[in-house]
């Protein structure tokens, strides 16, 4: 087979990216490992930044995201039982989020794609990047019993952490950043209406909370557990007793339904330097790792693919490659933004197992903080409402 | 010796309480143990926030200040050789710092004291404080030879980190925070017009560095080292060297000159819960240690004595305790403000020893935030120009 470029992943960064080249008469194939049923399941984030919820529009992804997503103009951080709501567009000049679930998205760019795209294999399992450096990279891979391959101009990594797409690069090349958490998320998807209207974030001496929602129906929320926990340790009843411990503050109450999916998230940050090597680029988890405590990973993958998909646009219109050759600087400035964020967002509300008093009550602080400075409050809004692609 | 209010230890907290009621007609005894030489000398901070300007005005200690004072309306962070200034009255509506040296305000505290206002006994030793629940707690205390005491209606450790007031807390009542920091700051001074007009907080992979001044002839220069070094392996020029390599940017130059004082701080920080026990109240450094780096200790201690001073005030003019009920929670919410500062300052400029490559560049998107948003420099600002009063 042979294409202009090679995407592996079918994950929100290969499908948007496939989109985006389809609209600029680029050609493009992409090979996706699992079935489709796989890939439109696996529960995954679901706020997504106005820069995304603009790419998904663009690319003709954006009916039922306008008609079902919810638009959220702030979240509530909820601490030694106070309430603090933080405004989006109060302290933005007007920015707010959606959420709509990344299987959703999954969805929606899987059935244009297959209805007016390029080629998108389900069951195509990449076995390796070869001749990264060369001028017609190759990606062997196996699909329906049968071994083949892929020769393209470019080859794009949307293959997330565990992919095959980064031990193409040379280990000379490689810088990796790296950082785990002691704690993981016990994630849950209930079938009832969220009992607040808004993402709530509490920080509990028990541990870490979220409220957060699917649909106006369901309900997903999250405990922090600690690190390695197995999801059927929690009963449904013991899941919803800590909930309720954590989110504790007057005159409010959590609703319970039933638990219809339980699974448990690990933490954490990684990120791979560069992000280009040749005529491969990686994109997405691939790359870089957040924890979810930021709502970061699903949007920042949105700005690889579209920082990348216009870098493609420009040397097909002007033989230039400056903006491949800025890629990866371009995206990294991004994304460690996002890493901090994350990081700061995840220590600021997670007590830590190992952590000492000093650390709490700086915990505390930081809370408190963002409470009483219009200026702490607005650094944080900005940051999580998005940061700009360049 | 019978008193109202007995004050031990000599630093600026406690000479400033005894000038603040003296002004209120309150009568104190300072106990200092040092003598007049040792504490008018000891090199301490030199940055002081509007609100310590206002309270060292508002007892008449501050005309030698205005006139020799600098006033700074901006720091520069450098990092990747890069230059960014933080314009504080830009940011803050109007508020600045003045650069004076604790020892001349100490200095001129004493001097206003000694001339009018109640007793500074130097080298006059507090051994303990005793009955501190009682209706008249008790500080014995060793005066030219002589063993005294000091009965008063309240006692105020104003007795530093090592002092012996914090000591007469009960260990059930006491909860104590602390952190320590695996590098410490070498400080020298030198006769030589400081390179820059306003302080520069320099970090470099090889470690931070501050330039710093006590007046326009003389410069305060500081480079981390590790905890526990001995300020003389540490040679003038190696000082320089080190200096000029970390400072170093395109077009700037550091200016050497004679080194007249070289010593070693070490970081910590520190705090005391609760800052008050029946009749006895702990101000400045004896409740609360910050690392340098936030410049904080000072305003910090003139924090808890302008709050207490409040307090004895109202309960004097109105028989009401609420104010002094109130003052360790009142003063606790400042200090863990500045404890939280001061550590993100810290940890952001200097590379720990044990740290992560994600580390280093979590610091330098830390910069590059504070650098491109204008909420985070100004929460910055902010707080490095002081939390303002209750």
């Amino acid at each position: 087979m042979r294409t202009t470029v090679g995407i592996i992943g079918a994950g929100p960064a290969g499908l948007l990216l496939a989109r985006l080249l389809h609209r600029a008469g680029i050609d493009s194939v992409v090979l996706e490992g699992r079935d489709r049923a796989y890939v439109e399941h696996r529960q995954r984030a679901g706020i997504l930044e106005q820069g995304t919820v603009d790419a998904l529009r663009a690319v003709g992804a954006g009916a039922r995201m306008d008609r079902e997503g919810l638009r959220h103009d702030g979240i509530e951080l909820r601490f030694d039982r106070r309430r603090h709501r933080v405004d989006f567009p109060g302290l933005t000049g007007g920015r707010s989020v959606m959420v709509y679930a990344q299987t959703e998205v999954c969805k929606d760019l899987i059935a244009l794609q297959l209805k007016e795209g390029g080629p998108l294999l389900f069951g195509a399992e990449a076995l390796a990047v070869e001749g990264a450096c060369g001028d017609r990279p190759r990606v062997p891979f196996r699909h329906q019993g049968r071994e083949d391959a892929l020769v393209c101009d470019y080859v794009v990594g949307c293959d997330g952490f565990r992919g095959v797409a980064r031990g193409a690069f040379p280990a000379a090349l490689s810088r990796v950043f790296e950082r785990t958490y002691p704690y993981a998320w016990l994630g849950v998807l209930a079938d009832v209406a969220p009992s607040h209207d808004e993402l709530v974030y509490a920080r509990h001496e028990r541990g870490f909370a979220l409220l957060s929602m699917r649909s106006t129906s369901v309900s997903r929320l999250y405990l922090q557990v600690p690190a390695g926990t197995d999801a059927e340790e929690w009963s449904d009843d013991a899941i919803w007793s800590e909930l309720q411990r954590r989110f504790e503050t007057d005159g409010w109450r959590l609703e319970r339904g039933p638990l219809t999916h339980k699974s448990v998230t690990p933490m954490r940050s990684f990120v791979h330097e560069p992000m280009r090597h040749g005529r491969l680029f990686l994109a997405g988890d691939a790359a870089h790792i957040v924890p979810p405590t930021g709502a970061k990973g699903l949007n920042l993958a949105v700005g690889d693919v579209v920082t990348l998909a216009r870098a493609l646009v420009h040397e097909k219109e002007t033989g230039s490659a400056d903006l491949l050759d800025a890629y990866s600087a371009t995206c990294l400035r991004r994304v460690w933004q996002a890493e901090r964020f994350s990081y700061d967002m995840t220590t600021m509300l997670h007590p830590a197992p190992d952590g000492t008093p000093f650390d709490a009550r700086l915990q505390r602080a930081r809370l408190e903080r963002i409470a009483s400075s219009r200026a702490a409050e607005a650094d944080l809004a900005e940051a999580y409402t998005g940061f700009p692609l360049e």
